[in-house]
């Protein structure tokens, strides 16, 4: 029997506030960099690119990277080494978003309010500024601390092992599968979280161990989040009511999430504070309906 | 007024052969470890993967990993060293071989005489494999000899200002265009070949000055396969004999390919040995037609 709140006093919420009132404006100018400053102007896809990566328009909450950046800090970094790596991580998410939306994987005309990529620049552009992102992001990837070690595990990250295999899985099940091709479906959201949390680590210095456990971290976080997030349309899905569907989900996404903050606690790589600062980050991420039942049990979440 | 066959000699072909008799074993072991040790089984995505890589079916020649690997050689270093880049290499050709055979990129329904991925497993299976592929490529060039930086010129080479750029400038103008976008496009087919021998080069050991001159000697070497290539397609395309067609790109090609190997002559970082091999290898990659006139004389080439 756990409960979130007891478990973990969260600390004031203007922590999540500060740390990410200061690295936004990091995080925006160097995306600008990794996205504006291209050796070459290319029209139309120059614009698509702008609005994919929310440069223009709504951009998405960037919570990959701020989790990237905070994990750097958690293993006693500084958010500056990690900055590269932050970025590639969104670049990737940014990349997948334009393939997921093609009209031959999820076939979806809006994202964030906009036109999906596809609708401005047909799916062969979708498809090249797709390409054109993830070689962006090995740029920036290869450049910072220990590139080659982060190299190789975002690219097990995004490919078949992680999220075009998620992808793969969910574009032939519809994510009705089970056992080995289940977890395998699981990546296509998972990978990318581990990795965020796994290339800050690193990027901090984090021994192995703390790596790993910080890699662990962002896959339940990040499976949380998509449990919770499915949830949500599914009950915007359903006639208002009806039926109350969605709570098993985000029972287990709240047991993720529990599991998660429990495995920082007193873990010697990792500072308290950063601790601390994870654990609401990861709250904040994940948005567990402000009641939901553990076990039986009504936690704050 | 230059001709090949006069300022370099070639060494023996079986130099060449008996190089790629060498490597090829350890080429194809190590990208049989990349396709087919993948930690998840995907069915029918698996067998197009097989087809797509050449590990069923017919292979493409090889000439970019081939080329890496004679670069690291060259250079002094072993051709070991050089395997992981090598294989990112060739799965890197693979990935937009099959993207560039989409329906909505060059649709072409056949590749080596088999079905193109997309006619295997759709349109979304095949952008999976392909971005299953960068992946893989990724995983292997992170874990070979200065990974980071082999990363970073890898993401340069496949993204925006490399294959994805020339691959957008080819799809908007079908190669109908000048000055920067006209580099852009040739960048399509040059910035693989550049990066072939840059990752071979600089996982062998080379310093600066001699990586620059293998990625300008990689670049020349892979626009003259471009040229003699589209004047083959064009040549089989007219009726025949009625216009003799394809000269200029072939002559341009001749000059290309001239100029590549001229460069290496007496390159301090490059053992006589090794820019022999590469020589030998370049003209067997570009497979000039046995008369063409440079300059208005006639160079064997």
């Amino acid at each position: 029997m756990t409960s979130v709140a007891l478990s973990f006093p969260f600390p004031p919420v203007d922590d999540v506030e500060s740390f990410t009132r200061r690295v936004s404006p990091l995080l925006e100018a160097r995306l600008r960099e990794a996205v504006l400053d291209l050796p070459v102007q290319m029209g139309p896809i120059d614009d698509a690119l702008r609005l994919a990566v929310g440069l223009e328009g709504r951009s998405g909450r960037r919570w990959r990277p701020i989790l990237t950046l905070a994990a750097a800090q958690a293993v006693g970094g500084d958010v500056d080494v990690a900055l590269d790596a932050a970025i590639a991580v969104e670049l990737t998410h940014t990349a997948s978003l334009a393939l997921d939306d093609l009209p031959c994987m999820d076939d979806s005309l809006r994202r964030r309010g906009e036109p999906a990529t596809h609708r401005l620049i047909g799916p062969a552009g979708a498809i090249l500024v797709a390409i054109g992102l993830l070689g962006r992001a090995a740029e920036f990837l290869g450049r910072s601390h220990d590139g080659g070690e982060q190299a190789r595990e975002w690219g097990d990250c995004f490919g078949f092992a992680g999220m075009a295999g998620g992808q793969a899985v969910d574009i032939s099940t519809g994510g009705g599968c089970t056992g080995a091709a289940r977890r395998l479906y699981r990546g296509k959201t998972t990978a990318l979280a581990a990795f965020a949390l796994a290339a800050g680590a690193r990027a901090g210095g984090a021994d192995p161990d703390t790596l790993e456990l910080l890699r662990r971290f962002g896959r339940d976080v990040g499976w949380a989040y998509q449990l919770v997030d499915d949830a949500e349309d599914l009950a915007e899905d359903r006639a208002a009511g009806r039926k109350p569907g969605g709570r098993r989900p985000l029972r287990q996404g709240a047991r993720l999430l529990d599991r998660a903050l429990g495995s920082l606690q007193d873990a010697p790589g990792i500072t308290p504070e950063g601790a601390l600062l994870l654990d609401a980050l990861a709250s904040e991420v994940v948005r567990l309906p402000s009641a939901v039942s553990l076990d039986g049990r009504t936690a704050s979440c």
